[in-house]
């Protein structure tokens, strides 16, 4: 039997960063690189908690960039490992339709039978979880893969990789 | 550390057989009675394949009734279980933001961090799994406890209760 791989969307497979930046220079005018929010909390990364407010509105989800590299790493590993899409993305109701959508026409070959949309994460059992964020990887009952993202700069507590190539590399000696 | 449930939603806390033959009256005019239906597939529980036909339209599943007693055994397992409702609603998109509404609705206590809607049930590991379907017990993590439907008259592999009070009474020993 194939090995298991759960796949975080947002930050992972989708590339909200770059998103949230677009929207923020659209509406006023500033444009802030991914230089300048490294090290920052994601609540931080745009002022008067814009992001928050950003995600909670119509579309942001269905219109995020796929992440440079999600869509050939994701192919390559599908040919060893059995991939769920796994993300936390119970908290914002709205982005439900949109993340399923959103999946389709990036990932078409994921089966929604390997869809999971999730409030905490505790409770998913892969053998590899490849997440940006350390509440999901702390106590993952996998092995832990951290994707860097502006907001985990300062976490090393796991396994880490800064980019799709790099994850696909490390897979191929698993 | 409490022990993790993992609570199915169509046929266990939301009575969708009732709800499909209640329609299926409506629209035809034919009053088919639970007992009537007892023993047959889900895809042959209506005639012409409607079934799926009826789960795939808008509002479905925003409509179902509650499970009779599911309320009321979901609040007392709460008290010294931790309770995951997990729903194979991946199928079906247009059901999530319905499913989100529907628990949001009639379990506003379930915190948007312990719903999962997901594909296939097998990444998901609890210490007990209360499913009406084999396909999602068969290959379970944890306890696998069967709700008795009309789908599953002559399955008997799993630990099985006919209705809510036989599942509370279950978990008083555990």
């Amino acid at each position: 039997m194939q090995k298991t791989i759960a796949v975080d969307m947002d930050g992972v497979l989708a590339d909200v960063e770059a998103h949230a930046l677009n929207l923020y220079y659209k509406q006023s005018g500033i444009l802030l690189t991914k230089k300048d929010i490294e090290g920052r909390k994601e609540a931080e990364m745009l002022p008067d908690g814009l992001f928050y407010k950003l995600v909670r509105e119509k579309g942001f989800f269905r219109e995020v960039p796929v992440m440079p590299g999600a869509i050939e790493a994701i192919k390559k590993l599908s040919e060893n490992f059995t991939i769920y899409i796994v993300s936390a993305a119970m908290e914002f109701p709205q982005s439900l339709p949109e993340k399923r959508e959103w999946l389709a026409e990036y990932f078409p070959d994921i089966s929604w039978r390997n869809i999971i949309f999730c409030g905490d994460k505790s409770v998913i059992k892969t053998d590899y979880m490849i997440d940006d964020h350390a509440k999901n990887l702390d106590f993952c009952q996998g092995k832990a893969i951290m994707f860097a993202a502006f907001h985990n700069q300062s976490q090393n507590q796991h396994l880490k990789f800064g980019n799709w190539d790099a994850v696909t590399a490390f897979f191929e000696n698993e």
